[in-house]
């Protein structure tokens, strides 16, 4: 063998893409990825769809798609005009970009615990060590945020480079910050200078009516990266995201899109924009949170029958996950093999989980396995792919195995 | 401003990003870019393009158009199984992939000298030294190669990760590596271990012929990479490129994928495996291949009349760029200005050129910025996007902006 670069040591096949082959098998009945109801996307048409658009384009993006995404965050309170605004090849292009602006080998970044699976897996890639800010149902913990920006070891080269955080229907956990937290947030921020990456792909999922204005939209001064998609709210085949930045960071997120693969899918950008456009949108997104909150809606009935006394949950209000807490310590990695022979695929707690987390801040980086094993008796349950009998019979499948496992 | 990585100070304005940039003004004749003719582009359509496309996907691609993918590979004497190709997004994303397999913070890696501008860029992006080994009328200098993969110098650390090449109509020079010159690489690489990252986006644009069987085809025991593109053959707005790799690389190359975006595009995917399995596909690329071969010979027409005593060049039997040397040694890049004011864009030779330049084993890397300078009196200059009447009047400005420097 070749050699290969050191951050390729830090690229261990994952738990969960081994899952999600498992869960492709026939018969299993897969609660792990986050797939969309197929039922919800639109039908494609290049009727609207420019021939000027095979040609190279802006590594920016399509200059009307732009302006029609700024309008679009202007309608939810961020106020971003389109010259800060790329589309990129799905909002997990957006990570990566923001792994190369921020990251070098030991930088420390600051999640939510626990936190998006893929974007631990990107920031581990570039050699990031992540600390997890403890986060309950209102949002992340202000006091431990606040306590791990302005303490002694977060001074310096140990300094955190940005706070990445989901706070719209958050994944894994469905937690939607509150307004005071977003508030305190945005003003700790701008106090200590961090920037934040604001991840919100399922903001257009929300069940019950609540859609907060995005903490990065209330910064003052400090910089931000938000990343918004189009794989929840129109087609996801089609891997079209976006970003927003503050302007400092603009300029090099464009260059490092170049870098990365010049510029994004322009057929794509063009179905997006007709879609955006079209007279039928926003009737659309009210069908589309009709058709999930029914999905969510059954999925809690089939928890409430199968799981009613084994676990906790609860019921988000928007997104595409269940977070389940067993009342049985059982480790839910342990018991994955056992759910795969019985056809079912769920995403193990565990893996959502930074590599320590804030305690405190005499805690610091590095020393607290234990705070993370304290969550092995969670699971991520997709409540929006499965059909309802499906969801039943998957979750009467893992419940009888949670039972039989809780009698050893 | 906040602390970012440390490669973004390696992320400099690139003189090629102002030129493009330069290039889009009204009126200026671009022969910049790398822009594909656009009459050359077929209708898109979703006719073939199944709904199922829609939702998310393998992260490796549609299975049938890694199929189609290794059937055409086959074809051009690369016997590489469907299992090994990856779908990417452009050919571009390949580069970023590779640059991230191999590597780190001051790596040495090699390339022919000139190469593809944006390769470069990435490499740098990603801290590497890239050392250019000269590059002839028939191919890459293999004693030089052979000196610099088994000096002393080029052992441990300083070890060469890889050899990234465009053997096949080049960019910039639209040298094609000979028979001899490719079976020598092949064996000293299989020799020494080297892996070569094989960049062969223009390999459908053949205007006289010849299209000799790719280096890595050639291999026995050396590890590779080889990258393909349909922006050329198909349609560049797509962004949809692929890579071939070996066994213990592809893998790898799988997961730093799906860290980067998933998958790609599949909408893309099936617009592409309908336009392969299309009745009049091998039609169509043989009406591309006569339409660049007319655009290269008026392009030449238009070179002798204007630059018949000012420069010396060989036209390219394939790809889109002439490579113009001066015989005044002016610096292409000083008069860059002067001639985007008048309306003419192309890209400087320097632009072209790695850090360093493999003289011989005794130079070793880093002391060779003279040979470097020893280029700054060449040209590209793209042939494809411009009309045959742009080019000529393009032309005619450039040439007369020449005469009057070599008056000064």
């Amino acid at each position: 063998m070749c050699v290969v670069s050191e951050r390729i040591a830090r690229l261990r096949p994952s738990v969960v893409r081994e899952i999600l082959a498992a869960a492709t098998s026939p018969g299993v009945i897969s609660f792990a990825g986050g797939l969309p109801a197929a039922e919800s996307f639109p039908e494609l048409s290049m009727a609207e769809v420019g021939p000027a658009l095979r040609q190279y384009g802006l590594t920016e993006g399509e200059p009307e798609l732009r302006a029609a995404v700024a309008e679009y965050l202007k309608g939810i309170g961020h106020d971003v005009p389109a010259e800060r605004i790329m589309l990129t090849h799905g909002s997990q292009q957006g990570i990566d970009l923001v792994a190369k602006l921020f990251i070098d080998l030991g930088s420390s970044v600051l999640t939510e615990s626990p936190t998006y699976l893929a974007a631990l897996q990107v920031f581990h890639l570039f050699g990031a060590h992540t600390t997890g800010i403890p986060l309950g149902p209102q949002g992340i913990s202000v006091d431990r945020l606040r306590a791990h920006c302005s303490s002694p070891q977060a001074k310096g080269s140990a300094a955190p480079r940005f706070l990445y955080a989901v706070p719209t229907f958050q994944n894994p956990t469905g937690a939607v910050w509150s307004e005071p937290v977003r508030e305190q947030v945005a003003a700790l921020l701008d106090e200590v200078g961090l920037p934040i990456v604001e991840d919100e792909p399922y903001r257009e999922l929300a069940f019950d009516g609540d859609r907060p204005v995005p903490v990065s939209a209330r910064l003052k001064r400090a910089p931000f990266v938000y990343l918004g998609s189009f794989s929840k709210s129109f087609v996801p085949g089609l891997r079209l995201g976006y970003l927003a930045a503050s302007e400092e960071l603009f300029t090099v997120l464009v260059r490092l899109k170049q870098a990365a693969d010049l510029h994004s899918n322009r057929v794509s950008q063009g179905m997006a924009l007709a879609e955006l456009q079209s007279a039928g949108h926003l009737e659309r997104m009210a069908r589309l949170r009709e058709l999930y909150r029914g999905r969510r809606d059954s999925f809690e009935v089939a928890l409430e029958r199968h799981f009613g006394d084994l676990a906790r949950w609860q019921a988000p209000r928007g997104g595409l996950f269940f977070w389940v807490e067993l009342k049985n310590p059982i480790d839910t990695a342990a018991l994955l093999p056992a759910a795969l022979e019985r056809g079912v695929a769920f995403v193990p707690g565990v893996a959502c989980y930074p590599e320590s987390e804030a305690q405190s801040v005499a805690v610091g980086a590095g020393s607290t396995t234990a705070a993370v094993s304290g969550h092995h008796h969670f699971m991520r349950l997709n409540f929006s792919h499965a059909t309802a009998e499906q969801a039943n019979e998957g979750l009467a499948r893992l419940a009888s195995l949670i039972r039989e496992q809780g009698r050893r």
